[in-house]
């Protein structure tokens, strides 16, 4: 196959960066950093666990969003400075949402955000609390203030994760309806929004099932990567053991300009739990993935995933190596290579 | 009290209409039709029973959407036609919903449809199948074509009832976020659009709980009659036993530019399941407004309900004793008189 390239993303020397091991017992294109986890436990005397959490590239280095687990349980979202994307110096204050007046509008919680720049604009979207669990938005430009947007939907929504650029001049977001519990179903769903306030023409993208690490719910994990060959989607798939979920990584090729249209889907997981931070932890058993870097000279991208609700692990790939293994273990369900109608 | 009137409703002096007998027991301001049922078991052929329907005046008569139980037990949507809104004659064939082509455009299933008017357009609101139970909408101007629109949201969701006209500009719709079965919760929101495309602006509107009548869950009715003390809302309250749910009709009253703010709401039940034809059939104990008629001039409100997932029930009041009944009788929830936030 010729060689796939990432379009749109710019160079970024200073990615985080291993070569993949020569060692590797698995033919995933997918490595982990050698030095995982990259963010952990009490990184603040306020901040019992951070996982889930995002990253985009600031100045002459990096800022996240970080899903912080306060020492009174509830989640909510802190920023983190990094000159490597590696080492984190963690904020003890939470970001300030504001109303459009500037009041503070801090949401009843906070978890699970994602961080993506659209235009000139940065966008955290997080899941928190609307008579239910539901989305919510903010918008900064400097990352001293932030700004709340309206909730783009009515419950119950999580993991939703909004395109880098818009397509056909409106803005895409994925999300995955829910219900109010932890819950055993869910399919990626994408919608469209002319202005970031109004939201509709909903289609469904892809569903659980079929292979089995996936079997029970899918959600989007990082903004979708725009390459020569489509939207390269890094996703989350849900297996249901006898003593719990189990969360591991996929990938799926979308069409550039109709993304509800699967092309490729792989039916092998990219990453699944195996090692100690990933399998143990608040919750056992978690890779899931939030935020890329990448490297359009080089096609170097990396992955910042979530390691069983206590870490954030980084892992690596390469645009051509990672969409070539999907391309060639790609299994299609049943619609998802439609575009979605509207029954 | 002075007397309360109903705002741009119009004359319809040929409203059913009986006045209320004089030996009820109750005090509720609601009575029914003597004569109920007026429609049921085996309208045609093809269905077996039709309940949780919606009426608009239709030239010199008037015209509904029936929700029509097929004989293979698979909901959809039938026109009926009636010079006196008693009495009906049911079309056999279905609505043919189409694309915006004109091409067909069925849904799998469509139940509880509502009809409501807004400037020279009628659109049918109904509840479908779009990977899960969604709202489904299309409109029409003679009711001989009828062409969908984009679904207002993403799964789940149930109960979606429009407003009989644009508040501040733009169109808003009520409806009640459900989960994929028997929905043991449910509060309802109100949605915002420019265009009946793209919707937002969510508001929560108001909560199950407080009173057991309506203590599991809620959702909107008829679409709102607009009065000079603000939009009367006739909606539905449900009840948990052990042996199943009882729904019963409810009455609040919204501010009339901001209704996602509730000024008065009915602690007791306007009309609850009593008559053999709603405590018994195919679901019984249901009670469930669907439409209203009004009479602007006289004040007569005529109120469509299904009975028992069986019959369509007639029911009638007059919009100065049912808002004083609301006012007099209102107990508001926590959160109920707010203009709600977005958190």
């Amino acid at each position: 196959m010729s060689e796939v390239k990432i379009l749109n993303a710019g160079s970024l020397p200073n990615i985080p960066w291993q070569d993949r091991p020569a060692d590797l017992k698995t033919e995933t294109p997918v490595w982990r950093y050698s030095e995982n986890p990259v963010l952990g436990r009490n990184p603040t005397p306020e901040i019992a666990r951070i996982f889930n959490s995002a990253v985009v590239p600031w100045e002459d280095g990096y800022i996240a969003v970080l899903r912080g687990e306060q020492v009174n349980g509830v989640p909510y979202v802190y920023l983190g400075h990094s000159k490597d994307g590696i080492h984190w110096d963690v904020e003890r204050e939470k970001v300030p949402f504001t109303d459009e007046d500037g009041n503070p509008m801090m949401p009843h919680y906070a978890y699970d955000p994602r961080l993506v720049k659209v235009e000139d604009t940065y966008y955290i979207i997080w899941c928190g609390d609307f008579h239910g669990a539901s989305i919510g938005m903010a918008k900064t430009k400097d990352f001293k203030t932030f700004t709340r947007l309206e909730n783009p939907f009515i419950p119950f929504n999580r993991n939703a994760v909004l395109f880098p650029r818009k397509i056909n001049g409106t803005f895409r977001l994925f999300s995955r309806p829910s219900d109010s519990g932890h819950t055993p179903f869910g399919d990626i769903f994408l919608s469209e929004s002319p202005d970031m306030v109004f939201w509709g023409k909903h289609r469904h993208v892809m569903g659980s099932g079929g292979e089995w690490w996936q079997g029970v719910k899918i959600g989007a994990g990082a903004a979708p990567i725009e390459t020569t060959e489509g939207w390269l989607l890094f996703y989350h798939g849900v297996s249901s053991t006898c003593n719990g979920f189990v969360y591991s990584m996929g990938g799926a090729i979308l069409d550039i300009n109709e993304p509800s249209k699967v092309l490729y889907r792989c039916a092998n997981y990219l990453l699944t739990p195996e090692e100690p931070y990933e399998v143990s932890g608040f919750v056992p058993n978690v890779v899931f993935p939030c935020a890329t870097l990448q490297d359009g000279d080089t096609g170097r991208i990396a992955i910042y995933y979530g390691a069983a609700d206590t870490h954030v692990g980084l892992a690596f790939t390469t645009v051509d190596s990672v969409v070539n293994y999907i391309k060639s273990h790609s299994v299609l369900h049943y619609g998802d290579d439609e575009a979605k109608h509207n029954y």
